[in-house]
């Protein structure tokens, strides 16, 4: 993972305040990819969908899966806002590709933000020819889009990779808003990830499924998903360098660079005091390990416990014991950092000072051992605090 | 529903305070039923099971459902804990049983309170002798019974019901403890509901599962139950009037208790400001119905929307969409009260200020009609306030 800010040839960007949010901070943002980018997406599996979903997913089967523009507002989902919402979102990429003089089908939309209100299409519309002319490739124009896609993230979110070889240099840069608890009940998460790399949409697609199955996956996105979830992963190829030629580097560098991104989301998750790495071990299967994983990381008597620093270890018992899952429990054991806190499913001596001393670090691991089978999962979660109350309870009023 | 105490014959009640609860509050309730009682029983789902509800399942199945005494404990709910755990249970029986001169699978266990903690069993076992004494019929000692066995509870939970009879009456009485947020992570709830009639405990069961799926049951407790939780209805038959007599009387004053106290529960839940009645309609089936009502219930963002009284239906439909039953958002309708908040999956124009105003209600309902069926439930939930997190965030430290 670069610490310096790298970013692929071939994409520029641009942010602007539309005057969707009511801060008056940017709220639109666009990325354009003058000579087409290869396009692969993953979308939330909520069966109420956002418009923009629904148009960005049908654009991408239009155009068969290449994208010369992506367009974002923050401020407004755009969701549960029936057919009036599917024509604002239509709009907003009919507009612009009339701006761009591209078809409507290869601009890929994404909203966020409060759900049921009209989108202000109007405003979208008028920035869009600003948008345009101002998009620039570089750090600069790059991080004002990043910031323009937040709603209640408190900082911007990017991690970037390159994998330099002789031929030349493949970049790869995410860039994501979440915000939200995240699990269960995310507010939309968005990610959107560049590179260089010269690839297909369906090459694209298998290195992205994989890619999220062990990151944005398992912050919990699947089943219990917002209605706007979108990961977009767009191949310009302007490195010159083919994906085959670096198959197992560019593998890697998504996996780092989704997991760097699925990391900062849940570490800025509303009101989140605590990261809390969840090590599932000895599961039946995957699928089991990431129910177990769920289950705890859902139960608000454990994310409390864990706003204390409480080494409550009966609470995590009880949330496998619901699970769903069939376990055992004189069969479980659980470790808090360096310390086993439950043995066999029963209370184990263990230096209490100590534990809640660990449990006052920002990030910190808890291993499970269902005793059950081989497989094993790593999941991220975080504190349920009196601040996420605060944040949400009045959101929209 | 009576409004005045009124209590079966054939019970005596007592309290004391065995010093288990760290406030020196009483914390250990006996009820006897000198005469025996037929007992029916309902246990928590939870895989992870409290060692008192292994040893009253196996008590019951001993003595062929019938009980002469019922000894709680708050303050610890000897829950992962083990051998240990369970030879402290059955120890706590076989002293009560050698003071009673009965055996030990006539005494029904129960406990309530911190998971993983040894059972003090000599606190409890030292205050047998004076409980067994001081047990009295009349409402002091049944509202010292009642108070002894709350943990978080703010209140005790009591409900009545009496059949009036030419040859006699019939009262029918219940007591409860509950608090936690109850759905989906409840802190133990315990029942117990004495009457007079007689029955054998066969009836009592199958009364017992009607009334409870329509009370209890509908809190949310099936799936996502607590290690302890506990439903005992004992029958002792000194009114003198046979169940098959008054059975549909019966049944409505069983389930009128059951409604009543489980409404208490969700009153007293913790930090609870607004007790939310979802009215679930057009389900295909119940089971739909009640998987729906959970996830709105169970969703961090619908209830702190609930806790300021912001009328967000984008959230509550949003729930309804990962809620795992198929659903057709554009044939969902959703009413606040008396206003329609969302027509057809979408913004309907409502006034929002009114809306406002409802939901500052303790308690309020909102209708949602999913278009898909014929079934409906009715589910009692709660909103999550910042109360909450403070309340658990140390619980055990």
């Amino acid at each position: 993972m670069s610490e310096q800010l790298l970013l692929p040839q071939g994409f520029l960007f641009s942010a602007s305040a539309a005057g969707i949010k009511a801060s008056g901070r940017p709220d639109v943002g666009l990325v354009l990819a003058p000579e087409g980018a290869s396009a692969a997406a993953l979308f939330t599996q909520n069966q109420v969908v956002a418009a923009p979903v629904t148009v960005g997913r049908s654009n991408l089967r239009a155009s068969r899966g290449h994208v010369h523009a992506l367009i974002v507002n923050a401020g407004n989902a755009n969701c549960a806002t029936g057919k009036q919402g599917l024509d604002a979102a239509k709009s907003v990429c009919a507009e612009l590709a009339r701006e761009l003089n591209i078809a409507p089908a290869q601009v890929f939309p994404s909203s966020t933000g409060i759900i049921g209100v009209p989108l202000p299409v109007a405003k979208i519309t008028a920035s869009l020819s600003r948008l345009a002319v101002a998009a620039k490739s570089g750090p600069e124009a790059f991080d004002a889009f990043a910031h323009a896609i937040l709603t209640t993230d408190t900082r911007k979110k990017i991690a970037c990779e390159a994998i330099v070889r002789k031929s030349g240099t493949v970049t790869l840069t995410g860039v994501a808003k979440g915000a939200g608890m995240i699990h269960p009940n995310m507010a939309t998460m968005l990610v959107y990830l560049f590179t260089d790399v010269a690839a297909t949409p369906a090459e694209l697609h298998r290195f992205l499924r994989g890619a999220a199955d062990e990151s944005f996956n398992n912050i919990s996105i699947d089943g219990d998903t917002s209605t706007n979830d979108t990961v977009l992963l767009l191949a310009g190829g302007k490195s010159g360098i083919a994906l085959k030629k670096v198959r197992k580097e560019f593998e890697r560098a998504l996996r780092n660079v989704c997991r760097s991104l699925a990391e900062q989301i849940v570490a800025d998750g509303e009101g989140v005091t605590h990261v809390v790495r969840l090590k599932i071990e000895q599961a039946r299967t995957g699928d089991e390990a990431r129910r177990v994983a769920g289950a705890i990381a859902n139960s608000p008597l454990v994310k409390t416990a864990w706003a204390g620093a409480d080494p409550n270890w009966g609470r995590i018992l009880a949330a496998i014991g619901y699970s769903g899952v069939k376990v055992n429990p004189s069969r479980i054991n659980i470790f808090l950092g360096p310390q086993q806190i439950c043995r066999s499913g029963a209370a184990w001596p263990f230096d209490k000072n100590a534990a809640h001393q660990y449990m006052t670090n920002g990030s910190y691991q808890i291993r499970i051992l269902l005793g059950a089978g081989k497989a094993k999962l790593d999941f991220l979660s975080c504190d349920l605090t009196a601040e996420y109350v605060h944040i949400n309870a009045d959101y929209s009023t």
